[in-house]
């Protein structure tokens, strides 16, 4: 069985991933989570447990640490084809999506934590969140164009689904929904909606008063 | 036949990943190049044709535009699977190392761009630089040690060996070998020499009069 490692459900954003992909596909695992804490060595000696890097999620199986989102996704598709849209180009344009997810977004990432317990409204956003949040609105609005599905590639939920999960929370706790198309607005409240989102949003609450990792 | 978008050799470090990746696996695609400009809006422009996130390299195949190297590698992978080990441990392995180079190594990437044309000798280098390359030697000798052959998953050249031959470049360019092990050290060594390598490198010279990206 998976064992998935992850952090606090209310702002560990890499660890949603991996976690609402295998809740909305109904894949079985386990879940172990580590919390953030004040004492980042002793926090570092406790996470270092999960995975080399010393941040989650990581995915423990049958011996192996998979110690990125990515890799992750990638691993549990070869056990699980679901994970990817069955047609090529639907397959690679998600993949595409996935990978700029990993490696971009920072005005977005870091003016816009997540932080599943708190609602903000910002007077005004900066250039570079402008850009991403227009980017963002490009891509998603493409995709559900572009394969005519309630979901980014189409009509069942796939792992595009769950690498932006995290930006659903962001872009509606900092009141940024205005910034989205009409299709990726609903899409948007649909993804926030979604069982295991509710889920996930609710057993974040008991955290509460645990430090977090941005305060 | 793959169309391969890239930017300047001298110093597009994200380009050489599926550029040495096809060349290393022979295999057949056409090369287009887009160099960087001075007017930042016009490369823009240029760029956008190549790629929705007017960066590259991006890959253009039967109709479709994949636009982030990890996607690209992913994409091969699926006509061609010797991009990865053929061993599960070894491939979920090189998945996360590619997905780390992919997401981490801030220090690195930006205090040591990649130039070709340059070799410069730091005086001293700061701790997060030194967590990077202690993490790069960690990883690196880790590869070597558990999989036993000449490159970082094994004894054939796979994504892996790509995704970090930009780090080669760095690494020696800048003087940092020897914060590796003697193994990882000789693995650098023996990816500068590559015929792909050393043919990227050469094909970088006459760029010299070029704007970079990162003058
Ligand atoms: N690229 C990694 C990112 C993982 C990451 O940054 N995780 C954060 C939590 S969301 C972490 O564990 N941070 C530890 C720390 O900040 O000390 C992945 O996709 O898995
Ligand atoms: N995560 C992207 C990164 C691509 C990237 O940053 N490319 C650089 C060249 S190495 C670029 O095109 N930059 C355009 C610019 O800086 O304006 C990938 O893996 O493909």
């Amino acid at each position: 069985m998976y064992q998935l490692f992850i952090a606090n459900k209310t702002n560990s954003s890499w660890s949603l991933r991996p976690w609402i992909l295998l809740q909305q596909l109904a894949i079985p695992f386990e879940e172990v989570q580590r919390y953030f804490q004040p004492d980042k060595k002793q926090q570092k000696l406790d996470f270092l447990q999960a995975s080399p890097t010393a941040k989650v999620p990581a995915l423990h199986h049958n011996g192996e640490i998979i110690w990125d989102s990515l890799a992750i996704a990638e691993y549990i598709a070869e056990d699980y084809p679901q994970v990817w849209p069955r047609e090529r180009n639907a397959r690679a344009w998600s993949r595409c999506a996935c990978a700029e997810m990993h490696s971009s977004f920072v005005a977005l990432r870091s003016q816009c934590s997540m932080n599943t317990q708190k609602f903000v409204t910002l007077d005004q956003i900066d250039s570079a969140l402008a850009a991403d949040l227009a980017r963002i609105n490009q891509l998603w609005t493409e995709g559900l164009t572009r394969f005519g599905g309630e979901f980014l590639a189409g009509s069942r939920f796939t792992a595009a689904d769950a690498f932006f999960a995290p930006v659903v929370i962001r872009l509606i706790h900092y009141g940024l929904m205005d910034y989205l198309s009409p299709a990726a607005n609903a899409y948007a409240k649909r993804i926030y909606q979604l069982p295991s989102m509710q889920k996930w949003l609710t057993q974040a609450e008991p955290e509460h008063d645990r430090p977090i990792r941005n305060p």
